[in-house]
């Protein structure tokens, strides 16, 4: 048993590393831009910024990477052994055995892969949102749309460790097309990269008329000035940040109808955003949920660690996997 | 511990009672219409339907009804305490305290009610094609769907024993009305009220002209007719079919994205006509499941017991919960 341990967060555009205590603290941070050259395909580019962030980390904090135990957390289908085996929003590392290439570049064999969102699910029901929630689902907005199931106190993990795939959930047969290869996905709707989606269709539309003349054209309006606009209380704004709290809330109902979970935490890079989306999501719910009205109150709050939920929980992880 | 309990599973059209024995042998069975008379909505003609129905079944097997457990599947969210909250496809017992009435009618302290598909799943799991497998999902295909969670070995219950509500997965945003007043709820396109609803359509749409001219009007199509004549290799109707395996693999894709579980089994009412459904659905199956070719092979078999596991899972939470 360690004092700490090292969390690495990786996401579609950067790599968030912590050390992180055992009682949820944080004591070092670093990041690094995530590689996107679609050069060999197996992941190198990826394992070596990670073993570059790690041994960066460990020496601005005196500790010895081949000692402290890693946990990293990815999106997509993570298998139990360190495989990223389907990888649709990290096309560079998709199919690597991360697990192997880290464990060998730190010279370490305490690394542990997860899933980035299931990561952030277990560091808000130690320490956080989900914190003594038996039955709760961890929501991560970035890129995509990334999940992690907690049924009955304990992480849903499935047959191959890849459940909680949730932004994949078709929300809309024959829908938008997905980086998946779907059509339809929940994430192409209610993700950062869904509120870029609506906000270009909008704009096209005639949606966004104020934020068009801002910005010279309709294909120039990104979703950063709509959350910006809808900040400042512009109505057109405001409406699409509802548009997708509508969708947000759309797909909660479908969990709770599934799962009957009583309580959603949201995190991810998206939860910039919360304070416009979550209250119209918390008001669309009533009229989306089966039987809302013969249910307990369902809650949605935001994550209690922001950004940092997946990369605390994969030091949660790498505590609880060195045994 | 007794050696026998009575299981009885409550459907839209019809009530089935079961003596089921501890190894799942079936030694009794008897059946009743379930009362759709909207007299009182507090579930009193279900409740009196059950209770002669169960009495009837014991008098002929010469078992007395105050000491045998009984075990209830009913349709919709039912919580742990024998109430029946909400109940889109049987209105007539929505609300009703049904674990109350029940043993009050009999005069017994061992009755036991849960959700009709998650009975399906214990029996199952138990007994059949779920037998030694941690992860699946039991999905019954009748006037609605309903579905039973099983994760790591367990039925998945949530906050208020809610949980497997599959049928009102949204999938169609904005989509067909469902009597549980939402929209685009996935029992709309693939039960046994789908394949209905699609005959219609179809019909109407011109899709099925030689069935159109057999019955005289295209509103005169049934879905039996349907499976009949698919049955009979009658390429329109095979269509048909096919596009209602489209709609199931659909479904059974987002649960194997949300849960990962790696199996179904398919019972209920309309499996009748599973022999012309799954094979498409298993089809469609690998083109609608996220990252399906990264996963090991996911299966969808029939129900082992067809129309009996709820009843017979009803048996077996009896025989679990009298202790």
């Amino acid at each position: 048993m360690t004092d700490v341990a090292i969390g690495v967060d990786v996401g579609g555009t950067k790599a968030l590393a912590l050390i992180v205590a055992r009682d949820g603290r944080v004591l070092g941070e670093l990041q690094a831009p995530t590689p996107h050259a679609h050069d060999d395909g197996a992941g190198t580019a990826t394992a070596k910024v990670l073993t570059e962030l790690i041994n960066e980390l460990c020496a601005r904090h005196a500790l010895d990477s081949h000692e402290v135990p890693v946990g990293v957390g990815l999106p997509g289908l993570m298998r139990r052994d360190g495989r990223l085996a389907f990888a649709p929003n990290l096309r560079t590392a998709s199919g690597a055995d991360l697990g192997t290439l880290l464990g060998e570049s730190l010279s370490s064999s305490i690394v542990f892969c997860e899933n980035d969102a299931n990561c952030a699910a277990l560091a808000e029901h130690e320490w956080g949102a989900g914190r003594g929630i038996d039955d709760f689902v961890m929501v991560t907005l970035g890129t995509g749309i990334g999940g992690g199931v907690v049924a009955d106190g304990k992480l849903v993990r499935g047959r191959s460790g890849f459940a909680g795939e949730i932004g994949h959930m078709v929300v809309v047969a024959r829908g938008v097309a997905c980086p998946c290869g779907g059509h339809g996905c929940w994430e192409r709707y209610a993700s950062g990269g869904g509120l870029h989606r609506l906000t270009r269709e909008a704009a096209i539309e005639g949606r966004l008329p104020t934020l068009v003349a801002q910005s010279g054209s309709a294909a120039s309006v990104r979703a950063e000035d709509v959350t910006a606009a809808a900040a400042h209380g512009l109505d057109e704004a405001v409406m699409l940040l509802k548009e997708v709290g509508w969708w947000l809330a759309l797909g909660l109902a479908n969990l709770a109808a599934i799962l009957d979970c009583g309580h959603f935490v949201i995190g991810g890079g998206l939860s910039s955003a919360s304070d416009l989306v979550l209250p119209s999501a918390r008001e669309y719910l009533a009229d989306l949920v089966e039987g809302y009205s013969a249910r307990p109150a369902i809650t949605i709050t935001s994550s209690m660690f922001g950004p940092r939920s997946g990369a605390m929980g994969a030091g949660l992880v790498a505590f609880e996997r060195n045994t």
